[in-house]
């Protein structure tokens, strides 16, 4: 096969990933090879061609971004890899088995490999925060290529991808449709009507390209249209899944199975080949530009004055900004709440309105965060909630930024339920490697913000809608796994975070006239938790939290005791009962995490341990 | 204003419900009076003439349904309440206040609410599950009027309403768009450019008609067109926020705030009105036929069969949909893996596929309950967190359904961690009044799908992709709360649920055989959760789990001791590095939950509590 160039190497390379699909799969006798083989000439065309991508330097901020959304492709994925020579045909082999990075669907465990899929829905979503990223933050002439199956077009966060790539005018962004018309368990809505979604992309303002994706000269022209194009483009491909194998050429039954007669597929595709391509690296590589790094100078706040800790988050968040150049922010529409609004106005370059669609907000954090810059991605806590299978996989991707829910808990008041956080803190804390953080105060919070920036992982921050009574000095510093004790006593230990410690504070008061001496923790690191404290506590504890029981700081602190020699008795204050609207304090009180509650079961508890 | 007709009555009851807008913000110091002003002239012309609605029986099949989508405008759904004549003038200036119904957003405290909004971008797919129930299910002329924001038209949920709308053909629900352009922080995306709607509803298959919102005519022209449509129609209407009031008209900083002056607001809107419109009544209630309702005979597995709990899922279903007429399911486009094609195949009147849009399936969910139907949703566990805050907001509706998320855990084996459902039990605990169930086992399966169909709120059944060997007798009994001592034994107590059962067991042999004696409990039910039982153990405990450690398994049991006067020691074996591809075996092993660790874990807390 030396020598081929042109249509005649693209229609050979086509039929090799074809079979290195097949072969794959066979070996590890799953897999999904007819997914792989219906955009094979789509790859065929933009690996020879096409895509400008450094293998030795795949986080060069210049290089294009490939993503397949259809992750369950891989095995196209994998056979490009061994065409362009980055694994070897044993490596290709050894497909989902234990030992191998090859998963059966893609993720950053590969180097070249910027974000897990396999979830639906989401590589176009990532891929708007890469082109995001490449033309207004790493400002390359980098290209994004997401291969896109038909069904997870079905995924509401497509449209969203949709629209924020128009909005932000992405002409980097290349939307390859690979329209095999069948799903998992059956045909898809719209079949091979390509027009159902040529004329939703132009609704969208996309430009969009009807092919025939089997025809690698078709292919090529509208490749070459789309990075001439001065908006996002949708390439629109017919295509047939399990194309050139009869057997399971678009047939339903097919989806997911390694192919019944491998041998005589590849016979029938022609045998195996071994085509290497040169994949073009990108004309000059890295930024234009060095990103500036200082020491930020933190907003200070006196102790006795009353500050949400929304608004000290704003606060931190512009003055980081103002000393690191990596670190940027986007929220989703309520920037005037989560306070991230003072980070927009002071560096508007930096700063991403994402409207109302938190699964584009995490995708777009997800996104501009592969070529190092630092996101802080901000919303109502509940709302995260919109897109926590976006947190999910991210965790999956490995991706590193942070996060900030507003508004948590009852404390928020009249509003009501909808808008009160009250799972996030189960939600954030059961994502593989998250830090979750929960401050009270103002000076506090803005401590833990710096922290973040330079947290591995995921890490979330928990603030309030209320003002509460700054009680830390603005010196004092904030290890992420930390605590604080902020009142020493040995009959009872109240252990609690953000709203709740000022509640704390004024049950040990209570509970001090009634001769009872508390111990006030605060927790304001849920995950990783201050272990050695807790379990150094040898007398029973209250924990106080504004936020359902189910895990919560409570079952946190629980998990800590388990296996510990001396486990006290624990009594889990929590919200128990639907919220509805009222003021904050009569709220804290019906959920009963309020002093007066704090200070009745402190009572009883200490009581219990006398009279035992 | 007696004796006023068509559009002078349409303008006043317009300005009444500005001006009850106003004056309710005002009582509470809060809220959207501006948001309701936009959409109170589309409002009067709907309840005047066109909404058919029983206020006396809220739950007629056979009645218009109104959902807020735009729930924050909320004073103008009680304005309308007032003119209606189901609030007193008393009530509606209660607003927002601790003792009242009438929340910050529409709750179904109300009556007359059947879903919670608030999380924008909800309504219209719940209003698409109201019209899917009405057109094919209660088979009544009810149409579903959803009034929609401009800002949450970002939503992707928004897309996937649109999509299943023109899918089904629903030509029983009108989409009304407040074009107010402005959202909380600033203008939209497209501010007031109708057409940008009008050609994204055209290019989904719906009829777009543009009108100005204000212009009562006009407006009772669109509702005239629209439901003499063949398709669902949306009507694109340009409003001025804060209608009607010089000083916040159109004006930026005026979202969510009540006036500054309400009283000269008021005198520029004409004074306050009482007039009363008598709402039209369906033409005919109820539905036209019964629904039956009979046991089911579910299906019955042999003792050592080697069965999936999913595939005993879909066999139950079927069996109930058969013997219940009430009973629907719908599923996320992989009803071939979660099994919930045998009721497809066997009630095709009653499945409604739902492809890959989380969240409109479980936004149908909650839209066919209205109506009694008990609905069955299912995908992969790892999905269901796609629709995380749809879950989060049924709860506040007060949804009655069932929830089923297959191949859950590192069980899974190749296909890797992007489908493993890991934090399914935390999610979904973290639910207010939520049931989690996790059979281990065939026969379990079975029974319990039939009692969840009679538990009130939102039921969860995890199950698993593998086949695991049937242990329970087909006509044993699981009460929900309940769980099953497998193994007597009183130096250490194992606890697990699902896949980890049979691995308890084989623990349990190998520890006998080192003469240690094991309790091995079956903890099927992990919210509510057996309490009595985990609360009489005495040795040592071994919690084990295919579920991140946070929130799950271990935490619930950890929670029913955490008070108790006798705690024994606790470990938790749960997965606690980010799993890849492999065999199910080699995964159990490496995330350490299989019968060797298992064992491993009960011999070390033995000999830690003999050498004690």
């Amino acid at each position: 096969m030396e020598g081929l160039e042109g249509p005649a190497l693209w229609r050979e390379l086509g039929q090799q990933f074809r079979v290195d699909s097949i072969r794959c799969a066979a070996a590890a006798k799953s897999g999904h090879p007819t997914s792989g083989m219906s955009g094979a000439d789509l790859m065929a065309v933009l690996l020879a061609k096409y895509y400008r991508y450094d293998f030795d330097h795949p986080k060069d901020p210049a290089n294009d971004r490939l993503v397949f959304s259809k992750g369950h492709a891989s095995t196209l994925l994998y056979a490009m890899y061994r065409a362009a020579g980055v694994i070897s045909d044993e490596e290709l082999l050894r497909y989902r088995q234990f030992d191998s990075i090859l998963e059966g669907h893609p993720t950053p465990r590969i180097p070249w490999v910027d974000v897990a899929t396999g979830s639906l829905g989401q590589g176009l979503p990532y891929g708007v925060g890469m082109g995001i990223a490449g033309k207004r933050l790493d400002k390359t002439d980098m290209r994004v290529w997401v291969l896109l199956g038909d069904s997870e077009i079905a995924e509401g966060s497509q449209w969203e991808a949709f629209e924020h790539a128009a909005y932000y005018e992405l002409d980097n962004i290349v939307a390859i449709m690979d329209i095999n018309r069948l799903g998992q368990r059956g045909e898809t809505m719209h079949g091979w009507d390509l027009d159902s979604y040529a004329k939703r992309a132009r609704a969208f303002g996309w430009h969009a390209i009807e092919i025939d994706g089997h025809d690698v000269e078709a292919i090529d022209q509208a490749y070459g249209e789309a990075i001439g194009t001065d908006r996002p483009v949708a390439i629109v491909a017919r295509t047939i899944k399990g194309k050139g194998v009869k057997e399971v050429e678009d047939k339903l039954g097919w989806h997911g199975k390694a192919l019944d007669h491998p041998e005589e597929a590849i016979e029938e595709l022609g045998g195996i080949r071994n085509i290497t391509v040169q994949v073009a690296k990108p004309e000059r590589s890295g930024r234009s530009f060095e990103i500036e790094r200082g020491d930020p100078e933190l907003p200070r706040y006196d102790v006795g004055e009353e500050v949400a800790t929304r608004k000290a988050y704003g606060d931190a968040l512009a003055a980081l900004g103002k000393a690191r150049g990596d670190v940027v922010a986007m929220d989703g529409e309520v920037s005037n709440s989560t306070f991230a609004e003072i980070f927009r106005d002071a560096e508007p370059q930096r700063y991403f309105e994402m409207f109302i669609a938190e699964q584009q907000m995490i995708a777009t954090a997800v996104g501009v965060q592969v070529t190092g810059w630092r996101p802080f991605a901000s919303t109502f806590a509940a709302f995260i909630s919109r897109a926590y299978d976006f947190v999910r996989m991210s965790a999956i991707s490995r991706a590193n930024y942070c996060l900030s829910g507003s508004h948590a808990g009852v404390s928020i008041g009249e509003d009501g339920p909808s808008q009160m956080g009250l799972e996030d803190i189960a939600m954030l804390r059961a994502v593989h490697g998250s830090t979750v953080l929960h401050p009270c105060d103002a000076n506090q919070t803005a401590k833990l913000v710096a922290k973040m920036a330079d947290t591995e992982g995921i890490s979330y921050i928990r603030t309030l809608r209320p003002n509460t009574p700054v009680i830390y000095e603005a010196d004092e510093e904030f290890a992420i796994g930390g605590s604080r004790t902020l009142r020493e006593g040995d009959d009872v230990a109240i252990v609690a975070a953000g709203i709740t410690v000022p509640e704390a504070l004024k049950a040990a008061d209570e509970l001090g006239a009634d001769g009872i001496e508390a111990r006030v923790i605060d927790l304001y690191s849920i995950k990783p938790l201050d272990e050695a404290t807790i379990r150094s506590l040898a007398c029973p504890i209250v924990t106080v939290e504004d936020h359902w029981p189910e895990g919560g700081l409570g079952e946190a602190v629980l998990s800590a005791l388990a296996d510990a020699e001396e486990r006290p008795r624990v009594v889990q204050l929590a919200v128990r009962e639907m919220p509805h609207s009222g003021k904050p304090a009569e709220l804290l009180a019906a959920a009963g995490i309020d002093a007066e509650h704090i200070a009745e079961a402190a009572r009883q508890l200490v009581g219990a341990a006398v009279s035992a």
